[in-house]
């Protein structure tokens, strides 16, 4: 299988993109990464992913995987070498329920709290905290290095962009979400993330994340507001 | 695996629990079902489902498992026969991806044109019909009986809320969502799935559905529209 021609599609500052690279790294999945124009898309994209027009996509056999964390179980389906959901059934159950939690509830209110403005805002900044509440005290209760336990998987995979990105969201945002006082095994665990050898040679640099979520952030609530104000 | 008992927290209206249900009875799983009083929840769901205190709850080996979808996942992981999921990985991938698609266009546009009115209304109908066109493509694309082939499966029990939920929908809402000529392989795939054995005799009651929902999308339109004056 591995020797089949791997690419992807991709877009620098995606946390979707970044968790499907850190997963071919850590099954040492060999692939032509495609860097893709999200604001003039391309007619290879708008033909690989008709019905989203979005990346990821992961082109394996010729044939084109969307959706970031069903491309992180197609991998693991693929390529059986380091396993990224754990064997037994209830606790594949656990990791997939952790994996949707960060997606939708951590990264969806940091995403809402980056692009609003004044009582939206505020409201997202809570929601966020009260997600990473619970994701703390789940990490709590592991007591593991990593989601996975001792290496990295499917969850810490997903829920990355906490350890990178949302730091660049507080930035720009000028606002607090992740306090180490109250967050203490998030903040271990974002140390433990950031340090794996595949993690930390794979990340966008932060000066070039800054710029572009402070431009994508003012053209999302400029746009919020000329919908108001129409 | 099967002596061991299963339970499932559920409530009648939920179209995430009738997915369950719909599973449990296709791999021939024994469970004893527990109602729900979602206004009024119990200490037992508080305590099995703590995150997200929602229905449907899975409990086996008395361990609990939550999100239907990933509840789907567990059961066809546990209970090998009449497999839900397809085999090959790329089928696999395909298979979440229209069930994913299904819960988040399909249905989320679906339930906020009930929920809202006036322009707001328009949109989620415009959308909910755009979302059904791609269903539909995909549907005329693989030709067969089912998503799953000649035989029910993960898509189909995902997707199944178009079938029975959707009517009552458009009758609570005055609004026209389905349109035969323009879904004719919709149309086709929701006489089948209405029609199958598993599917027939579990439904909930069309008047009962019908005051229930009329009831909820008062309730919350006149909660946006007090936030709105607020």
């Amino acid at each position: 299988m591995q020797s089949q021609r791997v690419w992807l599609l991709g877009f620098w500052a995606s946390p979707f993109v970044q968790r499907v690279k850190w997963a071919l790294k850590l099954k040492g999945v060999e692939y032509e990464y495609i860097e893709e124009d999200l604001f003039d898309k391309s007619s290879l994209l708008l033909k690989l992913n008709p019905v989203q027009k979005l990346v990821p996509v992961l082109v394996h056999n010729r044939k084109p995987i969307s959706e970031s964390i069903l491309i992180l179980e197609y991998i693991d389906e693929v390529w059986k070498q380091n396993p990224l959901l754990p064997h037994d059934p209830y606790e594949r159950a656990q990791a997939r329920f952790w994996a949707k939690f960060a997606e939708e509830k951590v990264r969806e209110s940091t995403w809402d709290a980056l692009c609003s403005r004044g009582e939206e805002r505020e409201k997202a900044v809570k929601s966020s905290i009260e997600a990473l509440e619970k994701f703390e005290e789940e990490l709590k209760l592991k007591g593991t290095k990593f989601f996975g336990g001792e290496t990295i998987g499917f969850v810490d995979l997903v829920a990355g962009f906490i350890s990178y990105q949302l730091p660049v969201f507080e930035e720009v945002g000028s606002m607090k979400i992740l306090d180490s006082s109250k967050f203490p095994a998030t903040f271990d665990w974002i140390y433990n993330f950031l340090n794996h050898p595949v993690i930390k040679d794979d990340l966008p640099a932060k000066d070039l994340m800054f710029d572009y979520y402070a431009k994508r952030s003012k053209e999302i609530s400029d746009e919020k507001d000329s919908c108001r104000n129409a």
